[in-house]
């Protein structure tokens, strides 16, 4: 799928409690975007509400929605008005009991060009994803757009480097992962550069193992009471497939990054790192194993 | 294998042509390390020789030697003498025509604890591997000693997430990556910042991923004509399981660095980053096909 330039335009953004306001400040940031030129545009990792998964309360379920549904079919007009291709995320109701926290990938007819529901789900203080949320079942995703195959990844998952391998051999072009990621404030001082610097490693390792563009879309803001909850750190980014940052967003502010992607370069950085070419797929089914010591 | 902190050593050195002058060069600098403390010291990836990598010429198969051999048998009566652990690195000559770039382990012993033949090949402008070694055929490997498990790797493998992976599952408490990278004068203008950011990216990531120690022994000096062959950079290091460096060792000049290895921090790191716990084996089966994109 041979083309030429475009850019990527990534919504870094403040999330409140109501889920219309959210709605709005995403659509603009679209717009914005749109009228820089963006032609792909992504969106924070369950961007219409706050990141309720906090705490562990039955009363968030109602946030939850089917997909097709409201945020799909908002993003899908804009989408064909601009003429673009968005990326959102939604808490997913795909039936009673069963919730996913799913990317949505709008083509730029209108269309739901795909799905693809996390696959790693985290369970730490303050992130209680395994209440919310089942694991994905729909296996990883390069899901076909106007501009590329568009690999869909999702906040945890940017710590798997199986997840990024397994979107790239599908012939993504680039990665996105919608992110919610913060500091608790009381670690933030002894671990909050370590923290944000693993995080980046980890992203800039995908693009340059698997040779391709690597972006994410963080919130920002303090969310929670006072002194606990989450600062949510923001700095979403732009990788090349050499893992150098193309466009970097402030921390702890919203901001509308907009960057340009070369599909050229991901063949080029591929011949010239041949990564590809010599993994021992011979040697690697023991992947699928839990723990590999004699036990 | 609960234990004590230990220090590592790691030699970074120049080679030359003539072995037995490398081998000194090696055992010189594996007691002073062993005088500051080391109970593990590492060398760089074929340290007998030049990198005659930079080309294919079958004068060079006169380097290879077995395994055990005067090396293996070098190192261990000076691992024996010095009651540490030696990881060291042999052209590999197994049989006529079948010759490896294997890692070899010496216990506190003097005893050969393991060998690990490099899975992952190059062959890249100077860098003509594929010409010299068979690709391993001995998997991952996590090779007991008497300061625990080490998982050894060899240079190129370090670009591949599923090699750092298969050796951690294993209980490796460190990925030691014996090496020998360096830039091309010609592009070192351009390129040379990217790449070794990258280099260390990639061995950072590992860390984080598999929440482990890595170190990589890198040689110095340049090799091959002037204004070509190969600048080889040094810059070895002990990045912990949270990607931070505990010691780098300057680029381009001989170096020994000894730095602090706490066994308690992997499961500690590995309680707090829980990505071992969440990973998704039933759905990372199609990391052993060679690409995914319907053709």
């Amino acid at each position: 799928m041979a083309q030429g330039r475009f850019k990527i335009g990534l919504v870094q953004m403040r999330c409140t409690d109501d889920a219309r306001r959210n709605q709005d400040a995403a659509e603009e940031g679209i717009r914005r975007a749109a009228r820089a030129g963006a032609r792909v545009v992504c969106l924070p990792e369950l961007y219409r509400g706050p990141y309720f998964c906090q705490s562990e309360d039955h009363a968030n379920f109602t946030r939850a929605e089917p997909v097709p549904g409201p945020a799909t079919k908002a993003l899908g007009a804009l989408a064909k008005k601009l003429k673009i291709v968005i990326v959102g995320s939604v808490f997913e109701r795909r039936a009673a009991g069963i919730y996913h926290n799913t990317a949505v990938v709008l083509d730029a007819d209108g269309s739901l060009a795909g799905i693809y529901r996390k696959m790693h789900i985290p369970d730490d203080p303050l992130y209680y994803e395994k209440f919310y949320f089942a694991p994905g079942d729909l296996g990883f995703q390069a899901i076909p757009t106007r501009y590329g195959k568009i690999g869909t990844l999702v906040c945890w998952d940017q710590w798997y480097p199986e997840a990024a391998r397994l979107t790239a051999l599908q012939g993504a072009l680039l990665l996105v992962y919608p992110t919610a990621i913060g500091w608790h404030p009381g670690e933030r001082k002894e671990w909050g550069e370590s923290q944000i610097a693993a995080w980046q490693t980890m992203q800039r390792s995908h693009a340059i193992a698997n040779g391709l563009y690597v972006i994410g879309v963080n919130r920002v803001g303090h969310e929670g009471p006072k002194g606990g909850g989450l600062d949510f750190w923001g700095a979403s980014f732009v990788f090349d497939p050499y893992g150098r940052a193309v466009a970097e967003a402030p921390r702890e502010k919203e901001a509308l990054l907009v960057a340009e992607i070369d599909p050229s370069q991901v063949e080029t950085a591929r011949q010239h790192w041949p990564f590809l070419r010599d993994r021992r797929i011979d040697a690697y089914a023991p992947l699928t194993r839990r723990h590999l010591e004699k036990e």
